[in-house]
């Protein structure tokens, strides 16, 4: 009985998260979390004062923190913009520069999210193949076309490409709006920020769920020329007026004043990927190269990565399994945790192996 | 220079919301927000166990809530659906339910939002006039309609209908998707909810910004038949996975669990309008009977609406005028602060007037 619904919410083709298991369970690393909370001044931000003003509006516009994050990249407010999650962003995104082109481009295999917009919007769509190795092909990208987005790292792959590689990306396509979504950056991957001074075509899109440890807060933000920020704020104000609450606002600010405390958990789980991608290559798995807080590994021949996911889950680990699209099927993803949760992580696999 | 810019953004209309000052002002009574803070329950969610848990996405289904919001209103879980605020609600539910119809109706002097939401959507609508004593006219609504919204108590003007009006008006409408704004309904107005036994042909929103004093936290919920609800879980789950963080789900959870608290701030509003309405007649005001927090109410002949907002926000007390739509000019539209509040603006009212 679906005699109400609209045409195009009968089209929707919606996302589908990571499981997010309700039981506790030994092991969660199948959505990209950090595994280290936020600082503690996230935690004094919040309780001090507590709720004593959440019967007022927050700022609509989120001024502080917008002026907190163009001082921490040096770029002015009005090149930052702020949502409610870097998905909320990615979709004001699609609405105000893909809407009405001929066509946006991005990779076949990457944020599952981008085709689900498309859909959302009836905006055209069309996918180019990553290349043999697993990364992203900037060569296939037509030139005259006007809208394109991949992240930086790319998801689920974890390969980056080079600021130098962008950059003559940039120069061979002036005329289309080119998003890059660098929502796993901070994990030793080359941002593009350098080249918002130079090109006014470009949005850059940060989430503070991976690297801030802050996905329970819902934080995102964006930056770019002034003028295609304005954009994003008429779709938000024909959205909803007041995207962020209170409590993530002043969470978010007191997260970008302990750099020391990110530099360090960043570090840390850099350090306990590469440990631990050595750890997978003498267990016979072929680990793409990461650069973001996840791995996309092949186990060896005698076990299928589904049978893997499998067996972990039923040992209460949860790493996340791709049935498509079929070039990834063969693999698994797995999240980096702490340097213990990765070495109980290979023991477990060191077992179901043997 | 908007050269990147898509052609809906481009036509966009966008939304302004009451002021939001920055500095403290001496009475903020333009937004109706509620003037008490939320329940004592809602600091302890949120401090409790601080940000221990804020690396982990919340539920994106948010349940818990649900199940909360479901039980004390006597639902099924599956009939509840929760936002990032009703504004964001109601965004889905123009994509939902009004898209690709022939027309959505709602009166023409109603919340301000509705307008620029058929415009995101690209919506056709029709304005139907409020009668000569301001209040919605159902009979004007064409039965054959296919979509209508219209919030119960209407904004600005605080009027109610009754719940027999209501019913009067479904059986007349069976074929249109019929939903009801209730963001104020706890002030007094009879609300619609037992209809939705027996009509599957109706939503029902609610704001925990006015009568829950969350404002601040930006939630709200919807309730409707099991169908309608899991049309708005498409639009979200092709929008944002995680629409609300953690604290808010927390927070929203302890606020049902006051029942006592909500109640009495709720009648000590109701009273302070009701006394507040008398007040402002000895003034030779002519005030709207009101239903809602707030009261629409036009000034004695010796000074304009217009004249008596700057008046009073050179005293620092903030009203909202809206020089538009015209029926309304000539009314200010005055927020229910605390007793105290409403003696303090009635008695500037006085010095201003005399």
């Amino acid at each position: 009985m679906k005699k109400f619904w609209s045409d195009c919410l009968k089209n929707l083709n919606p996302y589908t998260p990571g499981e997010q298991p309700k039981e506790k369970i030994e092991l969660k690393l199948n959505t990209n979390e950090n595994p280290y909370p936020p600082t503690q001044l996230v935690n004094q931000a919040i309780c001090t004062n507590g709720s004593t003003d959440l019967n007022l509006y927050p700022d609509p516009e989120s001024d502080d923190l917008r002026d907190v994050i163009a001082d921490y990249h040096k770029l002015f407010k009005e090149q930052v913009f702020v949502g409610n999650g870097s998905d909320e962003i990615l979709a004001f995104i699609f609405y105000a520069f893909f809407k009405d082109k001929e066509s946006v481009l991005f990779p076949d295999i990457t944020y599952s999210f981008y085709p689900v917009y498309a859909k959302l919007f009836e905006i055209n769509y069309q996918t180019i193949p990553l290349d043999e190795n697993f990364k992203i092909n900037l060569d296939s990208y037509a030139s005259n076309n006007s809208a394109i987005i991949f992240p930086n790292p790319n998801a689920p792959t974890s390969i980056a490409l080079s600021r130098n590689e962008i950059e003559l990306f940039l120069k061979n396509h002036m005329n289309s709006i080119v998003v890059i979504d660098e929502a796993y950056v901070d994990f030793g991957t080359e941002t593009a920020l350098p080249l918002l001074e130079k090109y006014n075509n470009i949005i850059i899109t940060r989430s503070m769920s991976k690297s801030r440890s802050l996905a329970g807060l819902r934080v995102g933000y964006a930056l770019g020329s002034a003028n295609l920020i304005e954009g994003l704020m008429r779709v938000k104000n024909s959205f909803n007026s007041y995207p962020l609450d209170r409590l993530a606002q002043k969470a978010s600010i007191a997260s970008f004043k302990d750099e020391e405390y990110f530099l360090s958990t960043c570090n840390q789980i850099v350090q306990t990927r590469n440990n631990f991608v050595e750890a997978l290559k003498a267990l016979k798995f072929s680990a793409l190269q990461p650069s973001g807080n996840f791995v996309l590994a092949k186990p060896p021949k005698t076990i299928d990565a589904k049978s893997l996911y499998l067996s972990l889950k039923d040992k209460g680990i949860l790493v996340r399994y791709f049935p498509s699209p079929v070039q990834i099927s063969s693999y698994i993803r797995i999240t980096i945790g702490t340097k213990e949760q990765m070495e109980k992580l290979v023991s477990e696999i060191k077992k179901i192996l043997s």
